[in-house]
């Protein structure tokens, strides 16, 4: 949908709040995007919400492609399946935030769903023939981490995509896994930031060698990879060993250390919930097994702070086409003579009509304060409306990437 | 988008859960829309998200009429304005879930968010041009009910579409107020419950002589009202008075106590929370003054139990088509010819093409278990390709609702 700057209820502001250190949460809020309520705990405004559901909206593409079910379970959980897999009280104790029912009953809220949607499975699960599928949501999570300071890309209360496959066997486990590497390089890329994110092996725990993270180079990171640019992998500090080298064929030497952020991460979970859980099949030849799973998260939120983080410049944020607000700034610069606003509105309407998403800044305000302002919000091209450009019956175009200029009769096919 | 039933990873039940006593959520759970987590805690499975986001979507359009902004607020809230405002120890304390940062201090989950709003509008609002505005959210919320025994109706966390209104003066508030009501009644006749949703005068607080719920008669709901059927209006039992019935020109004689559930309710804030957060502007003439608000809040997911509880019959779910799952059951009754399955393979491909959300029950089992599915499902309509309507050429086509049968050769104007 098209918009009004006037409108919007939002404005920029000169400075962030003094008690943020990230820049990605800075720029967000200085652009009126998010707001942060407490540390580690923002709301999406009009402006953060449009860019949020645009992420949203790729992520689910491509897990429809996956053949992908959506679905979205409660943040509120019942302890009883979380003790039978031992995540309750043992050494994820502390990530929870705990809360209790009148009457006394402690219940907790989900920081990811591999117990709730293995109890789910088992209602519907009991032979070969129900295998395999595949489930995800997109839903707010709650993690009680001990430090929060890192703006959208460490949160205590964020979104996320969780996706659960469940197969008859490793193989087909492995089938599963293989496209959904795939789809996340998709994702990347399709956000904009496929360039600088690395499949990174890290540890696979009991069931196989290699889980995968995918981590985006940008110096607010708070991880270390080891990347090889030739072969655009890595690996994490965890797994950077000489076995693990020589069986992936990387060269220690040709390694670099970069700072990075976890935007994704994907793990074979094997039958580690199907058989806490009771999670079983009957193969063709009427042999009862456990379910065989995978695990697969992306954090929307975390992905909008990896992208405001790593292509903002001093200016302010620059957003890939898919993912903006707004994909044109139509900026009038106001003039006594009325021709301004009427060609400003004519275009605002012809742009509009042919499916453009315009932001349109009528306001009041200085041509000093719109290009500083459109600046700071990032919108990917900017199109000056003023007394000059009817003079000459040239438009002119800017990239906020690129800052290219060009003067130009139409826009996107259509004449101006 | 289409599906094929035997790719739905959910499966119809027999019998819902035993300690499930609302027709409503047994009905959904035997059908697969839902999960019961807890009491009052459903997970929404993949037809049941379905309909879910079509009423999301339904209630988006009506707001996006009304010119509301879409936001989406934090979960977490913190305590300090709550406090101001008197809302985090006193009569609300219940109803609050609480739990705590690592480290030790006080957070709550957000049951409404008036305060966060509130706080969040002072960043932007200092001026009469900045006013009026309104936006909303659908958004989880949490509140520690006592009793939550009625699925859907009552829930511990539950989606709420809460929209809030900003006005200058309680005259611009009404405006507002008065086009709400009218949304609002557009939504309830959309999602196929207005024919008997009343709007409902109740008590209004400090700032207005009444607040208004939507209540729609259901002999499950929890609430009594009482109903002039030819004025098409209510009262709630607060308000029933000599003093209101002759203030709104009722008479008690003519008042006719039925059971109903509240599916919305609207509240004229007035200065309530503008004046204990400070959220004031400067007026033309520069005056200070608090900003004049409303809230307005709906539940979607309260209003799919609503429609589910209320139109459902004997036999299972009757969706109105607005917030179908699909729109049409394709029933393949299982033969050996071949040319069955290939006609009902060519349907569903040209219906699909047509851009109908058809579920195309190409299952191996019997023609009665598919009959039975598809009535407790409530898909509007279904066909029927079996051998005998091949060997005729006419298709049967049954409307759920009403039961009427009809042979045809074509659906919404696609030949078969």
């Amino acid at each position: 949908m098209p918009m009004k700057q006037s409108q919007l209820f939002t404005k920029t502001r000169r400075e962030g709040p003094k008690d943020e250190v990230a820049k990605n949460a800075e720029l967000l809020i200085r652009g009126g995007f998010v707001h942060k309520e407490l540390a580690g705990v923002y709301s999406y405004l009009p402006l953060g919400l449009r860019v949020l559901n645009k992420i949203n909206d790729i992520i689910r593409e491509e897990m429809n492609v996956l053949g992908a079910q959506e679905l979205y379970l409660s943040a509120f959980q019942n302890p009883e399946i979380w003790r039978a897999t031992g995540r309750w009280d043992g050494d994820s104790r502390e990530v929870w935030f705990k809360t209790e029912l009148v009457g006394g009953s402690e219940i907790g809220l989900g920081w990811t769903h591999e117990e709730a949607i293995t109890a789910i499975a088992r209602n519907y699960v009991s032979s070969y023939r129900d295998l395999p599928f595949s489930v995800y949501q997109i839903q707010t999570k709650f993690r009680n981490e001990a430090r929060a300071k890192s703006g959208l890309l460490r949160g205590r209360e964020f979104l996320m995509k969780d996706l659960y496959s469940f197969a008859r066997t490793p193989e087909e486990l492995d089938d599963f896994y293989e496209r959904v590497i795939i789809a996340y390089e998709k994702i990347f890329t399709r956000v904009g930031v496929g360039d600088r994110t690395y499949r990174t092996f890290a540890s696979g725990g009991a069931f196989s060698k290699y889980s995968h993270e995918f981590q985006t180079l940008c110096e607010a990171g708070e991880d270390t990879i080891y990347v090889d640019e030739e072969k655009k992998i890595a690996v994490n500090l965890e797994v950077c060993t000489p076995e693990v080298l020589a069986d992936l064929g990387l060269k220690k030497e040709k390694l670099m250390p970069r700072k990075a952020i976890e935007v994704g991460n994907i793990f074979k979970l094997g039958t580690r919930f199907s058989e806490t859980l009771g999670l079983k099949y009957r193969d063709e030849t009427g042999v009862e097994k456990p379910v065989v799973m995978g695990s697969y998260g992306i954090g929307p939120g975390r992905l909008m702070g990896t992208a405001a983080e790593t292509l903002a410049d001093d200016q302010g944020l620059v957003w890939p086409k898919a993912i903006a607000p707004f994909t044109l700034h139509l900026i009038e610069l106001k003039s006594k003579n009325k021709a301004v606003e009427q060609k400003a509105a004519e275009i605002y309407h012809r742009l509009t009509t042919a499916g453009e998403e315009v932001l349109w800044d009528e306001r009041e305000v200085s041509a000093g304060e719109k290009f500083a302002d459109s600046d700071l919000l990032g919108i990917p091209e900017r199109l000056v409306v003023s007394e000059k450009t009817l003079e000459t019956g040239q438009f002119e175009l800017k990239n906020r990437q690129s800052g290219a200029v060009t003067m130009t009769t139409n826009y996107a096919g259509t004449i101006l």
